[in-house]
């Protein structure tokens, strides 16, 4: 595809901090696209002696790894279950106190979602040094490849991140859905789809309309890019319908509507974008 | 400092899309650190003719850009109030039409409170060709080198993003301040400086506790960045007897608390971390 190329880059203009021997990085790499990585996360990717990665860092990127580095799953290994997060952070300290320079990487950003303060909390208390290298986060980074922005102006002033499921694997149990339902006009769920049902019925219930548009994307900002509009009464139908599967992210809101205007990629691959999305609502001028 | 070094980076092993002439990029710089750029941001500011940057985007940032590279501020210029959108959108299509690739660089992420969509939208109705390049949001990015991340699994499974003003330039109106302050544990404030006293009125008036922890968040990620830790009830007051100047963010949260442990920009400078910030809280394992 000619909008594509391997770049020949020349050195990067400006100090990038080093990764060094003993010391673990915790970096985020983006929604997927290897593109949307950091160039800090991606020298650290050069420099690494080992990397270990989370079930979200995509091989695309891992790809990226030069020879010689260890590439080490902290996510699911044949078939056995997930390794537990005082485990990870273990390996972790093991590993810098073996002197390696360890790049712990994790999509998107490791501080949305991510457990990031719990690991390097874990590590402040083994005396191992670290740096977080913040990526772009899925919820919002992924959303613009579907052409959703997370705020619009003439839309919200606010959005909402809900994680789709608490430490216990429920719907977040503390949280007051009554407040979220009429807090933000947008609110992106990470990880939304084992309980996408009871979510959009705690919304619902609390207020906010069954025909209020939504978006399902799945594998954001890959190839493989799927993206649902439907609205919040049939959601979780239709993920059921299309035969929907995580990794996916769902944004509840009327920036929903933008995709039609603001669907690059799909403009990319022959869509005609409406230029007037919302419907005479746009084109406000204020300032 | 033997820390931070120029990088020679190797080619990317990876494809990146290609700025053509007539095309609008609108793309993110992330928080202020030119290592927060994504390649593909760079990428496109080594391919760029013009680059039409914010106010927020830094010198070091735009160092970055290549000799020849046209760089045109969309800001305040020499004292002129800020040009209109609807000009700054103008631009962009005369630039297109005259067959420029033209870079248009916001701070942070174009499509958080960054009127990304509106650009876009313009270009739509134009009929000029667009791609849009998500950074790291500084309301994530740039809290991370404060040592606070946005979500921590014992405190928040959810967390708001507020902008400190609406399209009027006022505290946002539409907004139910009394569901936001019950919603989500953490808030994110950007742009916050204006409006500080009176938000954190309108958090108080609505049940957020006076001594809940504020951090305010100047320059974020830059090497100038000022942190100044606080309370909801004190945090304006300091803004004033500390002399603030925006740029800035705000964070209300008990994730404030974890910067005594994760302020890791601090311990490259010396300070000790704090294995237990939140007080014997940390550490439960849940899988």
């Amino acid at each position: 595809m000619a909008w594509f190329t391997f770049a020949a880059m020349e050195s990067f203009p400006a100090p990038l901090a080093e990764l060094q021997p003993g010391w673990v990085w915790l970096a985020g790499a983006g929604p997927g696209d290897p593109g949307l990585l950091t160039v800090q996360a991606w020298h650290a990717l050069g420099q690494a002696d080992v990397v270990v990665y989370d079930a979200l860092v995509g091989d695309g990127i891992l790809a990226l790894a030069p020879a010689g580095c260890i590439l080490e799953s902290a996510g699911k290994r044949g078939g056995k279950p997930s390794p537990k997060q005082a485990d990870i952070s273990l390996r972790l300290i093991q590993l810098a106190q073996e002197g390696k320079r360890v790049l712990r990487l994790k999509g998107g950003d490791p501080f949305v979602f991510g457990r990031g303060g719990e690991e390097a909390l874990a590590l402040v208390r083994a005396g191992v040094p670290f740096r977080i290298v913040p990526g772009v986060s899925s919820g919002i980074g992924g959303l613009a490849y579907a052409g959703i922005p997370v705020t619009h102006r003439e839309i919200n002033s606010a959005v909402t991140f809900i994680t789709g499921h608490d430490m216990t694997g429920d719907v977040p149990g503390g949280l007051d859905w009554a407040a979220l339902a009429r807090g933000a006009p947008v609110i992106v769920i990470y990880m939304a789809l084992a309980h996408l049902r009871q979510i959009a019925e705690l919304l619902l219930s609390h207020g906010r309309a069954p025909g209020e548009p939504v978006a399902i994307v799945c594998r954001a900002s890959l190839p493989e890019q799927k993206v649902i509009e439907s609205t919040l009464a049939a959601c979780a139908d239709d993920a059921v319908t299309q035969a929907v599967e995580p990794p996916c992210l769902v944004v509840v809101g009327e920036v929903v509507r933008l995709r039609a205007g603001l669907d690059w990629l799909g403009a990319l691959a022959g869509r005609v974008l409406e230029p007037d999305p919302l419907g005479g609502r746009q084109g406000r001028e204020v300032g």
